[in-house]
């Protein structure tokens, strides 16, 4: 994740955006629009829409359908890819190799060894910025807290617990996408497994144990997936932590994430207020509700762009690294492993 | 307040409880079956099914449906008057002139004049209690609230902002009620004076304003009333208090008191929940809500009698005194003329 | 759990309280003073100074070194067994014998042999109350979740987590205790297993996982126990439960019980407010926590109380049967055993 | 607030920045880098050092020290004005009459003969659009709370609590700004004016009540000002405001809105959460809160800037008219007078 001390910090980061769908808009609207040093030059999709798009809502200037050709536009610095999950690694591989730096969004691949992959040809290219978009890193709320944590402010973390949980979508959508999707786990566990390391400084994951329910969609039973997951896993020299994932949330979007220490505890995120209103009426004291991670990290997927943009350009560096990367993966794949089984399973 | 070192501590002490509507039957309750060191030996009502209950539910063995004839049994050393405010007052005097300690519900009176003749005949009684039930002291929040402000934890208080708001009664039973409760403030905000004064360290009230409006309750306007009304009080020192009364809360009872100082501030009771739990579903996050005083001032109710049997019986001294009934007597009948003047009016 | 048609609803229930410790006192003071229809006419303790404490600041008549002696005494109906868990089932055994009603402090045995034979002599004794103290079923907030999941506001539930925390004890006092304890689960978490079958309607538990680490208290290591503990449980039917417990809080006790249905959920309990004062200053804003479960739970000890006096005076039947309290220690001992192994375990 | 039709929706805003203090350099990096349709194309300040942020940090090409000069430039379409309130009047004046849009800081003056002036002025200008700063009215949350009033949520608006309260400066710089600043409630409580009104639906104020106290501030004595004040305005129709600002909040920047109706109450921004993470340790629970009000709004900034450049280019009509900022200007007016007179003043 290092980068070339000859990265030019005037000129602005020519970027080019690759998959326009929802989070594809996102990122290069917040390229195109709201981030400082970054011009974004370029968009690639196969689909004609989004193409349309990006050349008349963004103003981009070249457009391109295919990846290949993109990668050969000496005009652009940087790739982010926010394509399927199953292009993720060899995408980043040939960005690299292309002498591009690039974003890719999370995760980097469903099994270990495609991420090894990405691991060795990123080393032979130290000079790239190679990074994976595990957004809730780049939260205010995320970083403030693992900033206590560092500073010590609750002793020893010795354990957290995380959650991902949906809105449940009648739909369900997620469904049909889920023979692809790595399960329930991959899909989502992996940003929780991912803030369970960065939160107890990266201690080596020893074993997992899994297990799930179909609360509302029967349907995910064909491809072996639950719609809502526990895991445990153990990390050597003690710690622990707990994941639980859900589809099926009737409430809204509530992603939350606890870390306990030996002094104190934080927890960022629990009940997932929309917004600092508090209604009082016959039925109650309350609030609304996130209605899905778009909403609950809006500000967090602006400065993850801005932390790739500095990057490329030399400016910082980032602490999120392609192995941290890897390790969520491995993690998650033991925990759906044990899902499978229905036994302890080693990391 | 004082009372007599000859008070043995050994025997209980007897109580007989005058009045038994709603309030008077929980303080008859808690004399009977939930205080030490007491015996609920006598009753008193003109209502016969009343006196039925003490006798029947409560056991209690002396039933007298005459207040003088209470007054003469022996057998009793206290009295509990829970009657009708405009009767407060003489059968307070008449108590300690019999020589009874006296619990007396608030308002004392709905005039100075009345509250002060109670104070001179306490004066020549100083071996006898006489306490006026400003509940919200005995409250475990409230006293945890004014132990921090005592012990310097905000540094030097300076403000009250303190509400007591019922829920809407659609039947507006109060609104009948009106012409004898002494309006709104000497009603409800009785209370949040008592509080502020408590809280501030008993500083000289000096001038009041007050303004009010008629949401839902067209009927309060016959006898000048309102259903919402607010007041701001100016006190020697520099020290402010701002009250809100309300009849007309959608959600619940919500009664709760903010005392700011120079380094912080406490925040009582805000949001009123029932208990500690949490419901999230399609209508957002949220919690029930206490329903009436009753609700929120049950452990208050308890602890207010044991401190009365305290007091009477020689353990303990009261720091509600005689005195602080009178001051917010005089300063919520200040409030009352500036609302019905529209002008500020002097305490 | 059934009784007796002939209890008479008039005469006040008899009962000895066998233990005077902490709890027990506890347990005692509310049976004394502040319990309708019930008389505390005796105590047994082997400890001088406990028994001393009866006679003199409860009053109880009838005091006995020697529990079978209590046994004896035809003027008790009910005892009270607050002792220490190793005698628990034999006691209850011999007081159902003796033609006494009991209550008995929970786990109800450490095996589910010794269950089990409690659970065969009460058989033998349908007209006699045998209750366990799972105090947290008689809080008013977990009543209120529990009506609210038993009318179906959340649809159908299927996940429980629950959590009993405790707050650090540097002294370590039940780290001498572990030895007998039976282990972090059994001594702590068997209130969450009890939750979460009354929660999820009581399905069949099927297999069990656990995990736990040491934080703070490495003497635990010699008896093979945690201080903090992990576990999910599996029941038929696809429902699961986390449970977490821990003994290394830094901020207080924090109880608190999730359960998830198919339009909602229901919490209980987080953050653990002391009181209803909102404290905002230099160090930011927050509230003080309540210390440990005898505050938590001061309300839920009385009306625990009231409900085994209601079920021996025969008012009232109980929720709660002999059979929820094997059904817990048989989860309890199942989740211990995986600790062991580090493997799942069977139920 | 009525715009020209023949505005270009497809040229970007030409726009010029007045004034580059703390809060200028914040509009100027909104305009320069995160709003689409617009471009920051000249600058002007008397300072050399504000004149040199924005030629070097900000890549503005034309910098002007005179506002005049500003003026006369045809290459700039709007002013955003962020200079000191006694040059609100006349500078928004002069740049309608130039033809240029105008955005101009709160308060539009101090006095309501200077904002009446700019409302003719602005009269005969109908094609430009002249805004003032109500950055609160731009906040997500209190956008939100103000839809749900407008659509009848908590039915008959009738009630408005609202404070802006600042941390302490132990510095006290703003007692320096004092005499200039037009007193506490033209300075801080003229935003709760505003809300007050908006969430009202407009009502005509009738008479003002306040009083106020130095807390730790005694050099505001001489300019007549206070640290901490309070107000009542009376609405015609029975509606009714309390105000509270404050100079000296120990805990941070603490600014929040009640509306209460007749069907329920909206309560925007209590207690100041910094973001959404709660620490447990042995000082309690609780969170860190805002620092001012920069951190409070900055999302309000970017909208309120967004909103500005939209009302410009015709694409939106503006809610917020140059008329609420006069009728703010005057109750804030009625309320300062009612401070040093000590009586009920008419609006």
């Amino acid at each position: 994740m290092s980068h070339s001390p000859s990265s030019s910090c005037a000129a602005p980061l020519r970027v080019g955006i690759v998959g326009l769908g929802r989070l594809g808009r996102r990122h290069a609207e917040a390229l195109a629009f709201a981030t400082r040093h970054v011009q974004l030059v370029a968009a690639c999709s196969p689909v004609e829409s989004e193409r349309e798009f990006a050349r008349g809502e963004l103003g981009v200037p070249r457009i391109h359908a295919d990846y290949e050709a993109l990668l050969q536009d000496p005009e652009v610095d940087a790739v982010v890819l926010v394509t399927p999950t199953s292009l993720h690694a060899d995408q980043t591989i040939a960005a690299l190799r292309a002498g591009k730096h690039v974003f890719v969004e999370k995760p980097l691949a469903l099994n270990v060894e495609d991420c090894e992959r990405v691991l060795a040809v990123a080393a032979e290219h130290p000079d790239r910025v190679a990074m994976v978009g595990f957004v809730r890193r780049f939260d205010p709320s995320y970083q403030s807290a693992q900033a206590s944590v560092a500073a010590g402010e609750i002793g020893r973390p010795f354990l957290v617990r995380s959650q991902t949980c949906d809105r449940n979508d009648p739909d369900g959508f997620f469904v049909r996408f889920a023979p692809t999707s790595g399960g329930i786990f991959m899909d989502c566990s992996v940003h929780d497994i991912d803030l369970a390391r960065w939160l107890l400084g990266r201690p080596k994951a020893l074993r997992a144990f899994a297990s799930g329910t179909i609360a509302l969609h029967p349907g995910l039973a064909e491809c072996g997936d639950v719609d809502n997951g526990l895991a445990i896993v153990e990390f050597e020299g003690g710690a622990r932590a707990v994941f639980y994932a859900s589809r099926t949330m009737a409430h809204g979007h509530e992603t939350s994430t606890e870390v306990i220490g030996t002094e104190g505890k934080l927890l960022v995120g629990e009940h997932a207020a929309r917004d600092r209103v508090v209604r009082s009426d016959a039925r109650g004291v309350g609030h609304a509700v996130l209605a899905d991670f778009h909403e609950r990290f809006e500000a967090a997927f602006s400065r993850e762009m801005i932390a790739f943009v500095a990057a490329c350009r030399g400016e910082q560096t980032l602490d999120l690294t392609l192995s941290d990367a890897v390790e969520a993966t491995r993690i998650g794949v033991a925990i759906t492993r044990s899902l499978i089984s229905g036994q302890v399973a080693p990391v």
